[in-house]
């Protein structure tokens, strides 16, 4: 390929807030938008755009402006925002980060998991208080994860928990034997059955049509009375009354939450205030340094679309994610 | 051996408080003692002492009164409270409990260092505040610990770290290659040169003459001032108001502390008030189901003793730990 190709960068003020990227400079002429109406009037004539701090929300109201747009390289690895028909019916390649949040997140879940079987939230409280209350605390290993969502985010978790002792489940979109992580991947089908042994249940699943609302008031009640709930996917995956409900009455013993249908969380959500529920603001996955791995990819990605090769990390636009 | 074993239980109202106790009704006639003048009462004529919820100090208050002991079975790992000169010196058998809080001590302690790199304590206070605030997280794979203490607990909380993927370093009395766990154990003449490199230092070493105090002003002055320090072993192994000036200042980062110089924490201590210090009451070994393993040790020692065997998890008095 020769000449420059126009870059549209969403979300920064200059292209220096990318790592690395004046590796690119000569080959590339950079756009930086920081709203909807600067991507609207930067996206005619652009052929690629980079979402690196994402209002995700945004490309669907500027889509219409890509005339010779072929390639978008997601900053998330959940590519649900982009899944609307204009971009899933057109030529536009879609490419995500898939790996580069998978380490920090099964991090992330297991110091939760911890924290719960710990107790770290009822220490915090005593310390404030200034009281010595000696607690037993729950054993970790030998209790049972299942694991929402058997893609790279679930199988690093699935290999993380494993280290410590847990059990661990997979569920996928379908059952299949002979996976090199899980084992036996568990279909949906047997999601409810699968609910019923696991202490901690763990959703990390891509958000498509079929698993919009998948956990709804019959998932939770399938639950054990002592089990937790982590989600560190999406927050429409869940049926966010529901879960508020079932962690009030009990039909669960507690959550801990990186998103939410409504993101930022309302300052009127009784999410809270509840003392068993863990409010964090999606960033699970945001680990210092984690630039520098999603540049990486896209400098890769760059490079080879440069050179006419295929890109990494691909999303099947009809599946909602980057096959296997 | 014939006849009935007269065996004291300290800390309890009824021998039932020991799971399955019941098994040696026959061969033995037990005293319950909640006290020491309880104890001291207790103990004329008694064979074995077992010490279940241990008011560990009152032992040296009460030895004069052992007539007949020939055997404590310590109700804890750390024997440093059985470790005066006229217990020493004597023909006694001291046996503890090692390996019953091990995997308990190596879940706590890598959830410490989890709460530390994903800061949970600031998401609980922010949303106290129902406060959205992003903040990228550490990440703890490709991290360096340094465990100093490298008996069963230490050489759990090794293996456990690593699995996630944290480096480890282990530093015990005396150097020497070749450990099955750690691979080459520095000794402590090592110390401040290994302090330097670690993010997470470990401190469960066994309270000995030779360990007390063993952390002073220049071990925290050694340490990197990002590290985080954590004791699950003994208060008395630290200095503790040259960790609190370490901690104020900001030539260490954080701690963990479970065990303290006077145990209950005193409600005047400033540790109890310090935003980068977690302060819990002695509770890291003591998961739900540590009875019925304490007892379990108890019941075959007992067998044992009766048989004439020789017991497990024999205390080398001298050393002051069941040697490895």
């Amino acid at each position: 390929m020769s000449g420059r190709t126009t870059v549209v960068i969403q979300g920064v003020e200059s292209p220096g807030e990318v790592p690395g990227i004046e590796a690119l400079e000569t080959n590339a002429e950079f756009r930086c938008v920081g709203d909807l109406n600067a991507l609207r009037r930067a996206l005619p004539g652009a052929e690629v755009l980079l979402g690196w701090n994402f209002a995700a929300a945004d490309v669907i109201h500027a889509f219409d402006r890509a005339d010779r747009l072929r390639w978008i390289q997601w900053g998330g690895a959940g590519v649900d925002a982009a899944l609307f028909p204009a971009l899933v019916e057109s030529e536009v390649t879609l490419t995500n980060v898939r790996g580069v949040f998978d380490q920090a997140m099964a991090e992330y879940t297991l110091g939760m998991i911890l924290a719960f079987a710990k107790d770290f939230r009822g220490t915090d409280t005593l310390q404030r208080e200034r009281k010595w209350l000696h607690r037993p605390t729950e054993p970790v290993a030998g209790t049972k994860a299942l694991v929402v969502g058997v893609g790279s985010i679930g199988r690093a978790i699935a290999r993380t928990l494993r280290a410590v002792g847990i059990e661990v489940e997979g569920v996928g979109r379908t059952a299949r034997d002979g996976d090199a992580e899980f084992g036996r991947v568990r279909g949906n089908e047997d999601l409810n059955r699968e609910l019923g042994s696991a202490d901690w249940v763990v959703l990390v699943t891509p958000l498509t049509g079929q698993t919009r609302g998948l956990f709804d008031a019959a998932r939770f009640a399938a639950m054990k009375s002592t089990a937790r709930f982590f989600n560190l996917g999406r927050g429409a995956l869940v049926d966010e009354p529901a879960l508020i409900e079932a962690l009030e009455t009990g039909v669960i013993a507690g959550a801990g939450l990186d998103v939410f249908s409504e993101e930022p969380l309302p300052a009127g959500s009784p999410l809270w205030g509840m003392e068993n529920v863990v409010v964090s603001p999606h960033m699970s996955g945001d680990f210092r340094g984690h630039e520098e791995a999603m540049a990486s990819i896209f400098l890769d990605n760059f490079r080879r679309y440069r050179a006419g090769e295929p890109l990494v990390n691909v999303v099947d636009k009809r599946l909602g994610f980057v096959p296997g």
